[in-house]
Parts: C-alpha cells; structure tokens; sequence
C-alpha cells in the first residue's frame, strides 16, 4: 500500500550512514521516491553519488534546501541536526535524525516502528532514531515483555568500528594491514588500538562511571518500551570487527516462559530472524549479519543464575537497523499512515 | 622463603602453555629448580629448548620419564593428562593438570593459591588448575565475596584464539593476512571465520544449550569459592584478539558496598591491579595485559539495574593466570608449604 510519491533528502549523504541510507532507499519499494536530494556540507557538495543507475549531485544544505521536501532522513551528527533540524520542520518536512541530539527530549518520538510505531501519530515533525545498539535490543526485549514481563535486563555489546564512522573501519583496515607487516598506525579515531584488540569505551564518559553509550542503551530502551523505571544495565565494548554489533543479553522476566516459547515468539517477528541450532554450528556471528536486514538471534537458553531467566545472543548490522534501515522504515510507517505533511511543529 | 631444588617435569612442554611454563619458571626466583625435563609426545622428542640460556632436550613420555620427578605441570590436554597423571602420582609427584579432565573430580583440588590455597593440604598427588576464564574470575569474585557476600554472578567473556593454542593463533594470523589482500583462507581450528568476526561458541554444545566452556566457568567458580550453589551465568565468545581474555562481569551482592570500597579491597591483593580512572581513558585492554602476571580490573562503577551490583571489567593473560602462572603458584605454594613428597595416592 503505497501513497504518493515522497520527496526524500539525505542529510549526511556522503557519511557511512548517508551511503547505506542510499542502498537502503534503492533496494527497498516500500515507498515511492519522487525526487531524492542528497545534503552534505560545502566540502562535499558538487561530487555526485549513484541512486537507481542515475548520478545525482550533493548539494551544499541550506535553508531553501529543505524547501518542497517531505521527508528528511539526517545523519550528520549531532550539532548539524540541532542547526538544520528546526529549519527543515519549519519548512514543513518529517526530519528523522540519527544524532542522538534530541532522542531523550520530551515530545519528540524515538521509534523503532515494529516496537512502538503508534507513538509518531503525536509527532511534531522531528523524529529520533534510536542508537545502534539499542534498536536490535528492544526489537528483542519487547518480544519477551509480551511474553513474560521484563524485570531486569543485563547487557554486554561487542560492537564494530562502523559505529564509528568511515574513520573508525579505515583505522581497523590500516592499523591491521600494517601490524601484519610488523609496522605500527597510531590511534587516532580510537583511544587505543583497536585492532587485535577491545576497547571498554565507546563515547564519552559520564560521572557515574558509565559511558554515554552505555547510558543511551539504559533510557533509550526504558523510553521505546515505555517502562520508565526498567532496571537495564549495559556495559559496550568496541571490537575489531567491520561492521555488526553483537549482544550477550541475559533478561530477568516475571513469569516463567520456556525456550520455545521465546524461539516461536521471536520467529513470529516479521524484522527478527531464529538462528539457533547449536548442535549444527548454527547461531549468528556479525559477519553473517552485516548487509542483512533482520535481527539475528541465536544460542536462547535458560539462565542458569535464576529461575525466570532467558539467555540470548543478538546480531544485527549496526548500519542498517541500527541506523539507516530503522528511519527509513520509520519514514515508511509514516507515509502508510498518512503521518507525513499533517502536521507542522508549533 | 625456599625449600629443597625441585625437580620439575613439563608434559606437554612444545605447547602454547608449554613454553609459557618455560618463561614463567625462567622469570620466576619463588622456588629454585634442581632439574627440569621437557616431556611430549614422540613426535617432538629430540627437540631442543632453551632454558636459562641451556637447551635442554624433549624427551618422550614415558613412566620412567617421572622417575625421581617431584613436581609435573602438565598442559597436553586431557586424554594425555588421564593417561599419564596416574603414573605419574604412582610415581610419587605431584602433578599439576591444566586440562579439564580432573577438574570436578571429588577429592581432587582445583585452586587457585590466593583464593582457596588452603585445600591443598589434603592433596593425593593430582592438582587441578582451573579454566582459563575462570581463574581470572574467581580472583575477582573472592574479594568481592568477602566484602559483600555473592548473590549471583553474570558474566560474558570475550576471549582471545589463544586460548585454543598454538593453531588458533596461526589461524587468526594467517587469516587476517588473507582478508587482508583480498583471499580467503578457510577456518579450520575454529567453527567460522574469526578475523573481523565473532563466535559464540568456544569447546563443544551441552544439552542445555550451553556450552561446556560457560558450564566450566560456572561449575568451576562453585568449587574454587566453595559455595556450591552460587548462582551463576556465563555467555562465552571468542574475539579475534591474540592474547588475553576479558569479562565483562555483573555482580549482586548481599550488602551495599560502594565502588570506592571496591576499588581499595582489589588494590590490597598482590596479583590484583586496579586500573580504573576512565577521565584519562585508563582501563585495560587485552593488548595491555598480554604478558603481565596480574588480574587487571577497571571500569568499577555501581550496577543501574539493582541496589547493590558491582560492574567491573576484568583483563588478563589467559596464558599466565588462566594457565601456567597459576599452575606455577600452585606448586610454589606447595613447595612452600612442604606439601611435596608428603602425600601418595591411595
């Protein structure tokens, strides 16, 4: 069910995100695209990119570019969002920003469509797109509430170097090919050496202790599930991996549910896939997940620390639900329902 | 404080462990060495090894092999650890087992010297040395138990191909310099791909969907704590680091106990080092502790999803604590103790 033709802009179009934001929009018929516009800052514009065999040119972001747009999918960090964000809602656009600028602000939508799409019926305008590694987790978790209530939820990431960015997978590449001819490439993107190597800290830290990404996943996750006092706990470690971000979950429920259960539960879900036959080497591993679009999960077994524990292990390709696949299905549910051009902020 | 010279028999001396044992007992002044054989299989019999600036010849295992030996480290694996330890006891010796195959034994002590050193003293000649993730935990653990009392312990490891030996390091090497110029080059030592990958999956499947590596840390941590019934959960995976495992462990404890108290109890064990002042990005990494006897442990900081959780974030040398350095201590310490040559098998 398809309805008009959406005039789409990409802001950040020439970053990691931007590009997969492109593949995403070419690969996917969910929505169709009347005219495409691609944004970067002055140092990009006039290159051009490849959208459905045609080039199209970057331009320079601007006031007027936001002009006759519908829809804005925006990941160019936080403080290019923050300038261009009101200015494409003034304009009369849906801006859907990948910055974790405006997630925890009051008012504003932070969706993952398949958890908690019914909230962007409220929207303003702007609409957050929730952190990597959040998105896969509350796919998830939001499957076992449903079947057990969720009481307490422990999670440790093992998350790639696309999460930071082209610089972030260039200094794996680089400091990888030159440690393997026994040459030294200094960290820069990263605070150590990544390669052949973890790293327990992934964005800045807080006073607490915790990293801000670590925090992200705690009040991310209470807000999209709409359990403010969720007991979550997170600890995120960077690894020497390309891209996909894994995650050891161990989630206390209310009430006892079985390993099947939780196995039928997940497979019902149209954006979750089942991967777990342990006796045949079958469970999965980010490099089966990158380029793909569902939510693995894999090795789902009891707790054995209490009685209404259940293990899991979650996959997914941090580019695409974590980051460009989840706004452009928020921008398809929006269109679906008729949620674009309604509303103007106040 | 010194006894008698020992003489110390390696079985399974041209191993990964094997040549750790080699340069802990070089480093190492705590027990002086009166004679040292290398023992191993036939196949690397003949070769030589250099210790303390001699070579010394491997010769075959055999039963006269432990003749007049009184302490074996061995670290050959468990089908030749269950062969030769009965000989060996027989002959009089106390033998030290790295391998998994007495480890839950009844009547056989599986220690770690600064944890529960005390139950050696009704040894039958067989020592238990524990998993590799285990040791480093239970360092950990001990002191946390003795400040809060336990309550349930969760951990996800992230551990390096060392820890498979010799080949999974060549593996990881030989691979990564594959991806690295474009080829492939297939896994063999393990299920997958492990360069710029993950596996879940580290020794082989239980019934309960876990496997037998996270069952060890569990059953293991039980019996070196001596607290049969403690809850506890293990998600083991294999990164592609070189050496060094990391755990990213969640503790409930009985009491509220502050991170400050934490911090002060580790930092008063001599084999603990407490790197935690994130502000100036210090924590271990793998890389820092590879080659280091200490436990390292950073990123201390109260649990967000519980009143008295501890995260911390520990780092070792999977090789040294999780392997030959403990192995080392245990007989140290029983050396110290005058526990050698006092006990026979029944």
């Amino acid at each position: 069910m398809k309805g008009r033709a959406m005039r789409v802009a990409i802001l950040g179009a020439t970053g990691q995100v931007g590009r997969e934001f492109l593949r995403i929009l070419e690969q996917r018929n969910e929505m169709e695209i009347g005219e495409l516009r691609l944004l970067a800052s002055a140092r990009s514009a006039g290159s051009t990119m490849e959208f459905r065999g045609k080039k199209v040119e970057v331009i320079e972001v601007s006031e007027k570019a936001f002009e006759g747009v519908d829809i804005v999918l925006a990941s160019a960090g936080g403080a290019i969002s923050k300038q261009w964000a009101p200015v494409a809602v003034k304009a009369g656009c849906v801006f859907i920003d990948n910055s974790s600028a405006f997630r925890m602000e009051e008012g504003v939508p932070l969706v993952v469509p398949e958890v908690n799409g019914h909230v962007l019926k409220d929207h303003k305008g702007l609409i957050a797109n929730p952190n990597c590694s959040t998105a896969q987790l509350v796919v998830v978790l939001k499957i076992l509430h449903e079947l057990g209530g969720l009481k307490r939820v422990i999670v440790s990431t093992y998350q790639s170097v696309s999460g930071a960015g082209k610089e972030g997978m260039d200094e794996l590449d680089l400091q990888t090919k030159a440690l393997c001819k026994d040459e030294q490439h200094a960290p820069k993107k990263f605070q150590k050496q990544i390669a052949f190597n973890l790293i327990p800290h992934i964005d800045s830290f807080a006073d607490d202790g915790y990293t801000k990404e670590e925090l992200k996943v705690v009040n991310e996750s209470r807000k999209i599930l709409e359990i403010p006092n969720l007991p979550v706990v997170c600890t995120a470690v960077r690894v020497p991996v390309r891209v996909g971000h894994s995650e050891s979950v161990l989630v206390d429920l209310e009430k006892k549910v079985s390993v099947a259960q939780v196995r039928e539960s997940l497979s019902n879900s149209p954006i979750v896939e089942v991967w777990d036959q342990p006796e045949e080497n079958i469970y999965p591993t980010p490099l089966d997940c990158a380029g793909e679009d569902p939510v693995y999960v894999g090795r789902i077994r009891p707790d054995t620390s209490s009685e209404n524990g259940i293990n899991l292990w979650v996959v997914a390709d941090n580019l695409r639900i974590g980051a460009a696949l989840n706004a452009v299905r928020i921008a398809e549910y929006m269109v679906k329902h008729d949620l674009v051009g309604q509303k103007v902020a106040n």
